[in-house]
Parts: C-alpha cells; structure tokens; sequence
C-alpha cells in the first residue's frame, strides 16, 4: 500500500532519480509479490496446455495427445462401475496412502513374476496419480539442489521441469538416426556410447530412460540397456525407467526392464501406467515399484502432494490386472491383444505418411510414429506462423488450415538440441480405422492441390 | 565405489587419524547418496501413516480418520457407474488439465452465485487431486524461500510440511478456549486479535484459515473473518481459505466465505472438496477459486505435479453439482440434508463423551469433536507409551487396550505449542449410528471397570 502511495508521489512531485528508482523498485516488488516463485520460471510451459488449446479452438482430426478415441476394454470399465455400485461402502472412502491394498498386491504379484524376485507390496510399490506423479515423485524425492539427471532425447516433456524445479541440472544425449538408405525404424535411432560416458560423473544422481520411448518408439536393446546399466554401476547413480508402454512392443522386439539386468534392481525405480496397460489414460493411476530404501523418498514426496489416490479407480484397476494375470497365458490376455491390434495401425499410418511424401521412423513399440516432413514444406505457410521452431510452425499451420494436428517433436528436447528435431512430426495410432483413414485422405487431398 | 575401497582399506592397513576421517566422509558421503533430500527432513511423518497403520495392526472401532462408514449418496455412486459404462469412450481418457470442462463449468456456476460474482471456469477454477493437492498447488505455488505464512492452530497438519519444503517459515498463532463454566462450544476457541496482528509483517505472503475447522469445528465468525480480511489488505497478504466443511455447519452458525467479503476476492484461494460435500474421500477430487492471476501459480505447479485429475471421477462429480444445484432450495439437497443427518450423531457423541467423563467441546460444524480425557488419565497406563506427548500416549494405548482409535490434537498444533492440546482426543462422528453406540457401549465399559 505504502508502494503505491509512493508511486503517486512521482506523478504530483519532483523527486531525484535516486528517489524515483527507490519508488519503483518497492512499487515493483509489491506488483511481484504474488508472482511465479523464481524456481517456476522457464518451466511454466507445457506443449500440451498449447496443442489441446488449439484442438479445442480449430477441432482438427487430432492425431496429437496419446489416448484411444475408441472403448476401453469393457472388463476395466465394468470393474469400474461395479465398484461404483458396491454394497461396500468403504470403496468409496480413503484407502492407503502409499497405495490400496488390492492394487499394490496385484502389481507386486505381476512384477514379482516378470523380474523372478518376490516384491514387498507394502515398501516397495507406490501407486501414483498416474506415471506424472511417480515421475515427479521420483525426481523430487532424488534430487538435490546441484545433482544431474542424464536425460536422453527425445524425452517426455515433464522431466525436465521436474528437475529444475528443485534446482537439478538436466544434462542431455541425443538419439541420432544412423544413416540408412532405406525406411527408418526406430532402431535405427541411436545414443553414441561415448558421449553417454563422458556425461556420467560424481555429481550424476541418476538416468531417465524411457522404453519402449516416447515419441520415436524405439524399444531399447539388451545390449544398449547393459552398457547403461555398467555406467549407472560404475558411477553409483540412480536409474529412472519409465515403461508406461512395456507391453506395446511389435514384432519380434522384446521389452527388457532394466531393473531385471544383474545388479540393477537395487539402483533403479520403474514406472508403469495403468493408463497405458488398460487404454484408461484419463483413469490417472500410475505406479512406481523398486527397493524400499529408494520407495522410501518417493512415499515421503506423495505424502505430502496427494497423500493417497482415488479408491474406486484403484480397485477397478486391481481387478483388471487380477483379470488379465488370470489369462496371462492366453492370447485374449489384453497386455498381449492391444499391440496385435495396434500392429494394422502402425503399418497403415507407415504407408499413408509415406505415399504423401513424409519419412516415417516404423516404431518398435508404443502407439506413436515420427515422421519428416520436410519433403512437403513448399506446401505449408510456414511464414504464417511465428514460433522459433520449424516443426512448431509446421504443426500449427496443420492443425489450422489443413485439419489434423500432430505434435512438433522438438518439444521433446532441450533447447540446446532442439534444431534436431525441427524435421519431424509426431502422430498417434492408437485410433480407431476411421479416424486414420480420414487423416490419410486429408493428407492426400491437401498434397493433391495445387 | 572408490570409497567402499577405502572403507575396506582401514581394515587391512592402518592409517591417521585425518585419513580416517576423510574415509569416514567419504564413506557416508556414498551411503547418503539416495537419502531423503535435506528439504524434506523433519516433514516426513504423518499423523495418519502412524495412526492408519495402528489401526490395520490393533483393529480397533476406529473413529480416527475423518471418512463416513455408511452409503455414499446414491446419486453420485450412480452418476460414476453411468460413466463407466457410457458410450463416449473419451469419458475414460484424459481430459483438458486444469479441470474437465463439464466439473469447471459446475464448480464456477455454483460459487458464482453464492459469491455473487461471475467466475470464469477457465482460469478461476483449478480442479485438483482433492483439496490436498489443492493445498499444495497453493502453498508450492505461492512461496519462496523466506516467505512467511500465519498458520491458525490446531491446523490441518500438511499446511506446514508444504511451505517448508519450498523455504517457507510458518508463524504460527493457536485458537484457546475461554475460561467458561459450562460446556464448551467450538465457538469459545478464539485467537487472540492483537497477538495475530504482531505476526504480520513485511515478509507476511499469506494466512492459511480453515472454516469450519478441523479438528475443533470452529465456524469462524464474520467479525473474527473481517479482522483477519482487513490485516490481509493492510499488509498485501493472501488469504488461503480451506473450507471442505462448507456444507457441514449446525443450527444457527453460518458458513461465512472469507472471498466473499469486500476487496477479499483478489487475493483469496478458497479450497473445497467433492469428498467432503458428497461423502466420498476416497474420490479424491478438490478445487481452488480465486483470481486468474493467483490461480495462474496453481496450475503451474498442478501441470509439473500430476498434470490432469481423473475423467470419470470428475464427469461424475459434476453429475452431482448439477443435480445438487436443480434442488439447491429443497431440504433433499445433499449439501443441506447431510449436516441435518449428522446433527444428532453429534449430540449423541457429545453426551457419551460427557457421561464418561470427557470433556467436549460441541463443534458448531465440520464432523469431528474435540475432548478433554483428563479426568480419565488414571485409568489408561500412559507410562506403557514412549511418546512426548501425552494425548499421543493416550490415544495409543487406548487403540491397544480398550479397542477404541482417536486421533492425538497435538499433531494439529506446531511443536512449541503441542502442550496447549495435550489434554485432547479427536473423535470423528460421520460414522453408522451402532458404530457410535459401540464407541459409547466400550468407553462405559471401560470406565466402569476398577
């Protein structure tokens, strides 16, 4: 208040420069008061607030945010309306905060089978607000203002803020594709061993690796998770595997889970996402499952952000998984049926965005595909768009005069890195038929005119 | 590694004094590596982990934590079953991240007409993973390091952990009851106003009140909430108003909404909470109001924490708003019709308590009760608990001998205020009524043994 009276003083007054620069200095501090604390700063943007705004405004086919537009399988939502309808009135009430104990028994169960060791559902599971808030919890929990995270590039966008905000430094590698002649597969896209070397040091908490990744799809070998794996040894560091599309994977590709490799399990926290498991993405219940002196940080995080998930959502996805663990052998499994009826998907997009003249990378795993599309450049206004990166304006001028939105994958990398992915665009498969025939029409239509 | 080297060297070889030294360092340098971040030091207990814990250990009747043990309204489990089984598959998938469009455009309706002023559903209303996450994106969002905070005791005890792990200083001022002869009412707890207007000052960023309270069920007063409306706007503070009870006040008190007041919205977050108005703690579905320019810090923290809130649970939420609002003035409105449910259960527990021999303190809202215990100390064996505080030890050896669970008031209250509430028990009445009359029929039994 004393601020703004000075602030009137300059208008009725003479006062010296001195005076003046005071004045607004304190009326300055009072307008900032309520500001964006200083941590926040430069970590306020999120490609998705941006790209859903601009779905919501021009309704392109959207082809951009990662979730089925068709239905989910009907024994998850069925869970979840008979738990809504339960004679049990607790299910609607808190449950455990470090998670319900139907969910952490079942997920204990599923990954006590799939790492051959007997999980403690009690200290080394944590159900989440789906795999964002195990990944904040995760990187929160573990960083110290000072402590690098090694990210690898492309990454999904939320792990960067999640560091910085507690004043870690990301450090980053690119994949880079290996020239080939022929049509890229998202093995093709590779870290150079060296350079992930030289990025470990004393300071280095730990490593992000996200597989099967986010956008390009490539699911990484087991030669390229050991060689990780012998640095994260080496250097004591911490490893982050993000596998919220484990079960995803075309082909003969196989998801490996880092935490399964000699030695690992004891350094590494794994997430998953019933979301991606369960094509529910808008149930937001994810989990994070390693030792428990590691859980213990990411417990003491939730506690204090969330302290516990919704109840019926956990039971319905406790259900679900003792459902599909009951099948688990058998091809109607749904952690085995979704990527067989993805796999159509895939290699539709593959030859529509080929035939139009863009390269697509064929991904291994996940229901995304990037493609370059700079072949078809002459035809877009990029000059109509003002964003600093190409694929941004690209994207844009897509979703507002052509009808379908994808995402510019240089939101995916650091600003240092960003010019390596201005070529390409993200779209999402997991659609129904029509929906990515029609993408494939507006494609052709829009290339067919003049 | 190097260091477990040296460590294995003092063994084998001998070495100085400063050598040890140095290899000690180092070695609990290596051992601390993955330690709980200093920030989060000394904010990792919880009242409810201990006490939930007790409770899944010992089995008591647990009038504990604050969550009903009867039926949720029907019209809300339904409005959830209906969504899970809709025939819009996006009702599974995510939705826009500061809130679904059909819970915002709710939540904006119905506090726009009681604050009489438009809200914009857009940007004045952040829905969040329950009025927890609410408190978070709030105090995160609105503290830097240094920044003080006026906490109200007894406070809901994750007010505190949340401004120190971001550097913020909580000052706190506690409610005392009156000296008065009869019974109490929550209404004789006040603060005292010349020792809360010391506490403002320069560094002042905001005052966190809670009305109706818990644990007391004070219903803060329009002169008490004017005092504190006017120290706000003399020292450019916020005002973070947590106001979950809206709907649960009795007889003649009247829930008064601090934004409400004039020159008060501009710099108020009001927290609310679908768990609370309708019964269902385990949804996990809160919200914030207040000014776009405020409300811009929360969804800042709210897109790097858990990005978006489940889709079903807010799709039914906002079937619930909006059927509440077509009966909003008939008495079958949940939000009227439950606090006329609870009233005699509160009187019920008030006079067991008393027959007992515990002193209540009748709370004028909210569904938890306060009381002295006492005149009973000589019966419970305090010295068989290790706890500094007293009520802690009460409360305990209660769960473990007599079958009954309260909550210890003191974990509401800072540490150098915790003897002001050491002769308090917090019970919790949204219970069935033969839950209450076991409570009564055990603590009878109980006192009338030798």
């Amino acid at each position: 208040m004393l601020a703004r009276t000075s602030i009137c003083g300059i208008l009725t007054k003479p006062t010296t420069y001195t005076n003046t620069l005071r004045i607004i200095q304190s009326y300055s501090a009072v307008m900032s008061k309520f500001e964006l604390p200083s941590r926040f700063k430069g970590n306020d943007k999120s490609v998705w607030v941006e790209y859903i705004q601009l779905a919501l405004k021009y309704k392109p086919l959207n082809l951009g945010q990662g979730f089925p537009d068709f239905h989910a399988p009907e024994s998850i939502t069925k869970a979840l309306a008979s738990t809504a309808n339960s004679q049990n009135p607790l299910l609607q009430q808190y449950t455990r905060g470090f998670g319900h104990p139907r969910l952490i028994n079942a997920i204990a169960k599923l990954y006590s089978k799939l790492l051959k060791r007997t999980l403690d559902p009690n200290n080394e599971v944590l159900v989440t607000v789906g795999a964002y808030e195990a990944l904040y919890t995760a990187l929160q929990g573990h960083t110290n203002p000072g402590d690098e995270w090694i990210i690898i590039e492309p990454f999904y966008d939320c792990y960067v803020p999640m560091v910085r905000i507690v004043g870690g430094i990301p450090r980053f590698i690119p994949l880079k594709p290996k020239n080939t002649n022929g049509p890229l597969s998202s093995a093709d896209w590779t870290f150079d061993k060296k350079e992930l070397e030289k990025l470990f040091n004393e300071k280095t908490k730990g490593i992000v690796i996200n597989t099967p990744n986010n956008p390009i799809g490539k699911v990484y070998t087991l030669d390229e998770l050991q060689f990780i794996a012998d640095l994260a040894k080496k250097w004591n560091t911490l490893v982050v595997s993000d596998e919220v599309y484990e079960w995803i994977v075309y082909g003969s590709s196989q998801h490996v889970r880092i935490a399964s490799l000699p030695g690992m399990y004891e350094r590494t926290i794994t997430i998953g996402s019933a979301g991606k498991s369960f094509s529910v993405t808008g149930w937001k219940i994810g989990w994070a499952y390693g030792p428990a002196n590691l859980m213990h940080n990411l417990q003491i995080v939730h506690q204090n952000v969330v302290y516990t998930c919704s109840t019926p959502i956990q039971e319905a996805v406790a259900l679900g998984f003792e459902e599909e663990m009951e099948r688990f052998d058998q091809p109607s499994c749904y952690f085995f049926s979704l990527p067989k009826e993805l796999l159509p998907k895939r290699d539709y997009m593959a030859k529509f965005l080929s035939d139009v003249g863009m390269l697509p990378t064929v991904p291994e795993g996940g229901y995304f595909m990037i493609a370059d599309w700079t072949a078809l450049e002459k035809k877009a206004k990029l000059e109509e768009e003002t964003d600093d990166n190409k694929d941004y304006r690209f994207t844009k001028w897509m979703t507002k005069n052509v009808g379908l939105q994808g995402i510019p994958v240089s939101a995916f990398y650091s600003s240092e890195h960003k010019h390596l992915a201005e070529n390409f665009v993200r779209y999402c498969f997991i659609k129904k038929d029509e929906n990515l025939e029609n993408a494939a029409k507006i494609l052709m239509e829009w290339k067919s005119k003049s």
